[in-house]
């Protein structure tokens, strides 16, 4: 048998996730079945579980992935930004499934709920985008252009429940049309104040 | 056989939204099954779909009770409140069940992803929610106490995203002892700007 090269490796380990991750998001964690993930991936049951060891760790991985992907739009462009992109791909997935992402994310949330050594392994992957928020901000306020009014620690943790909000409501399929200049309105929240008069600008 | 009062079958009706509610929150909608169903409310399933159809209509109600009361607070005190009322809940509950409340919101939540027939039946209930809260800040406007440069349905969208993202975060489980200060920053956000060095008073 010739050995199989890194690359080779890679591509077919994105191969499961990128079909993994479709199917999570259409069917569920729970309907996500092994037959349905052959389908979703093209690759037979023992491809996949070679790769991941179950399919608890090949959605870790997945969720993983994604949350690496958001925290560095988040370090370059801020999480409000995440949050416009989400409104975004959702414009473009009308009457579809919701956006892959958001079905990961969604299934997340269900199982923080529902499963408590779930939570344990997700705490430390979720410090990741808390950090990259705080980092963005901490940055921000250096440069003046953040209110000094209120610790980085509460505008943080602001931006991430409104970040829920979103989720929540995107994946109820409730109208968005509105959202995004409820947007500005929490980017304006943890801007630096305008000086009297300002409104006039 | 005795004829039944209007009193006791109110009471009756009472006693089995009670019971499942506190079935609904701790075993999802799925989960409350008919036999837990009967011991929550300590009747028989003869007595309980007596009263309500079927399983879905005794959710409805539930949801529906308790949209009219969180209405009811809204209209008295505010959506802010609400949430406030919500941390509250969760304070005196920690380690145990996710408040009743916070059970059936979730199940409504997750029920709105999945099932578009529920979506329809619930568009008409959750538009009691969204009227309370924007006769509210009208008045809050009338007195001059609202931001008078961002219309009243933006706010009214910020704060109802803000409500779904509190209750997904309170629904992970996730820390929030830091969330009072979070929503005093909403609160600050929706009201009239303060005059230049009002930060000093």
């Amino acid at each position: 048998m010739p050995r199989v090269s890194q690359d080779h490796l890679d591509a077919r380990r994105r191969q499961i996730l990128d079909g993994a991750r479709s199917c999570f998001a259409r069917f569920g964690y729970e309907g996500a079945t092994v037959r349905r993930l052959e389908e979703a991936t093209g690759l037979s049951r023992g491809a996949i579980f070679h790769h991941f060891r179950d399919k608890e760790t090949l959605f870790l991985a997945l969720a993983e992935d994604d949350a690496r992907r958001m925290a560095d739009v988040v370090a370059e462009q801020g999480l409000v930004q995440v949050m416009r992109n989400l409104l975004a791909e959702r414009a473009d997935t009308v009457g579809e499934h919701p956006a892959e992402w958001l079905g990961t994310r969604l299934e997340v949330s269900r199982r923080l709920r529902t499963d408590p050594d779930f939570r344990a392994r997700w705490a430390e992957r979720s410090e990741q985008l808390t950090a990259a928020t705080r980092a963005r901000l901490e940055r921000q306020r250096d440069a003046g252009k953040l209110r000094d009014d209120v610790d980085v620690t509460v505008l943080t943790a602001f931006l991430e429940l409104v970040l829920e909000g979103l989720v929540s409501h995107l994946a109820m399929g409730l109208p968005a049309d509105d959202l995004d200049v409820v947007l500005d309105l929490v980017e304006e929240s943890v801007r630096r104040h305008r000086r009297a008069g300002a409104v006039l600008d």
